[in-house]
């Protein structure tokens, strides 16, 4: 059995091989030379976009990974399936490049955003931001090439591609669902509980949580059908817990360092569960108050202190909690059907709680 | 043997059919009501943006398939073939709607460009840009989807979801080279001349003629290897004279119905291999005035005029003419080598003829 500290320290080199290899021109033919540093460039960006992240995803799938080939005495690839994790983790730098771009966004894990970076590197800003998306394009295609590669020497291996191209696509309708939340209007907050929590569905708990345990079930033999069904059970739940935790933490504050200052969301104006829970259960005026902040352009210090003293006092934070919580719940009772020895079920419970801080579950 | 009249009444349509089926969120999760609507904005878009396009990279590869196919007597589905090459097509809308942003243009063939489009229809700027923006990764996405379901049908089918993605990078790559173009200076000609060759071959070959040839290979059961070496020699060149017929006729003007104005890209200040031959060419002040025209943040219809007259005199024009003409002739004996009957050999060459008016051929 592998520690977390060992696999992380394969995972995070072996991501920027990858990246370095896939973002450079394919072998089809030659760089001219006088374009060879904005390829470069581009590479840079690449590895160094690919940095950061906690890789709670390729973790997952690995964890799974190696529990259930144990289970069932499964003679898979492990070095495949490291491949198949890491196409994840570069999923989602690929995701978070547009993303960055969409919401103009400076800065990303405490470092310039790509198309910023980029900006700065060629010293133009309009090249710089079409180098960002075109960036965020090669990351897209090439984690399906690592994936389709890692997936020859796996099992269900056609069941594997077409697993990270839905993935893939469930999260870009996602962004989509977002950018649609944006536009809906506060005058019904039980459409918006219903329209974010969609949202999470489809932009988080498709790559964060279902398709790693639907890949590592896939690589282990399990059947297509019975693979979808069992990873959906878990992950679902569990991707949502962690979002709903991720909102809530954004406005209680966090012991662990997340890089963001508390109540981000809410200066953004973001319209979160959090906030439908609040105007779902406030009095008139604390419902006009709310609207009324959250309808404005932009929200000072002062006006970020109240919305959080509403949320508390319409019961939103609870809420959110009791949400957690019951998603949690959920989530390990479809682990109990997943029929694991008792280690292997101890140890699949204590990756998928990796996404949900111990004072949330 | 199908015609072409045929074919594209079956091509259109199919497009049509495939681009409004995997935009939409795939079955495995619901989309909340509230958000149904930004979502049918954007398959309305998807399917609006996939018209009017002319289908030769589509008709070129069925034509091939079918002369390859007859030819090896090889029983591979035409059906599948059909919906590999409406992958092509796909794709390219992904790239186009991409360009667009990148370019900030207003029109595509006509219409408003697909980020103006969704600008309009969801009433707001910056929701309707990121829309686009995600219009494009998902046609990126679905069309390896298309793809992948095509290649399980015919021979050859992890060659042909390889090459797939290769033709993606190589696209994506040649964005960039592109972008890298905008920045060269223009006080080396030469090396100016390669470079804007070098991006006809990642941005332009790569999925107008060396894809479209290599898919129909692969399908048709060809060694992957002799496969990619005989779509390289013939849709490489074929492939560098479409893209400089296609500026050229900038100049020059057409009796095609391009949909774009004489002097376009001269308006537009693209560094072209017209622009490099005219410099590379020119005497002390005639290249001094080209530099100065095109290092201009603008450039009215006299300056217009007068690049096209300077581009004529350098002998730019011929020489783009004369490039045209060899390469053409390089991808006819490359043909050549595909050991053909000679009624293969004759529809692959009118198949590839579409690319060159016949008047630079």
């Amino acid at each position: 059995m592998c520690t977390t500290a060992k696999d992380l320290s394969i995972i995070e080199p072996r991501i920027g091989t990858l990246v370095r290899d896939l973002t450079d021109a394919p072998d089809t033919g030659e760089v001219a030379a006088a374009l060879r540093p904005v390829m470069d460039d581009v590479i840079q960006q690449a590895v160094t976009s690919s940095q950061g992240g906690k890789r709670l995803r390729a973790l997952l799938s690995l964890d799974a990974f190696d529990v259930l080939t144990e289970q069932h005495h499964v003679n898979s690839s492990r070095n495949a399936m490291i491949d198949l994790a890491c196409a994840i983790e570069v999923f989602q730098t690929a995701a978070l490049v547009h993303d960055d771009i969409i919401d103009e966004s400076d800065l990303r894990r405490g470092k310039p955003s790509a198309h910023r970076a980029l900006e700065y590197a060629v010293h133009n800003a309009s090249i710089g931001r079409g180098l960002g998306l075109m960036l965020g394009d090669i990351l897209a295609t090439e984690c399906i090439e690592i994936a389709r590669r890692a997936a020859k020497q796996l099992s269900n291996s056609d069941a594997i591609i077409e697993s990270f191209l839905t993935m893939q696509r469930e999260v870009e309708i996602g962004q989509v669902l977002d950018l649609g939340v944006e536009m809906t209007p506060l005058s019904n907050p039980q459409a918006l509980v219903q329209a974010s929590l969609n949202v999470f569905r489809w932009k988080t708990a498709s790559y964060t949580t279902i398709a790693p345990l639907l890949f590592a079930l896939l690589a282990a033999g399990v059947d297509p059908q019975d693979a979808r069904r069992e990873a959906l059970a878990v992950g679902e739940p569990l991707g949502l817990a962690f979002q709903l935790a991720d909102d809530l933490l954004d406005v209680i504050g966090s012991s662990r360092n997340t890089g963001k200052p508390v109540g981000g969301d809410i200066r953004e104006g973001k319209r979160t569960v959090l906030l439908a829970d609040a105007l779902n259960a406030a009095n008139v005026s604390d419902r006009d108050e709310l609207r009324a902040m959250f309808e404005a352009e932009h929200r000072d210090e002062t006006q970020v202190g109240r919305v959080i003293t509403l949320f508390e006092r319409t019961g939103a934070i609870d809420q959110s909690r009791a949400r957690i919580s019951i998603l949690w719940s959920q989530s390990r009772q479809a682990i109990e059907q997943w029929h694991l020895s008792e280690d292997g079920r101890r140890r699949l419970i204590e990756a998928c709680a990796r996404f949900i801080p111990s004072d949330l579950r």
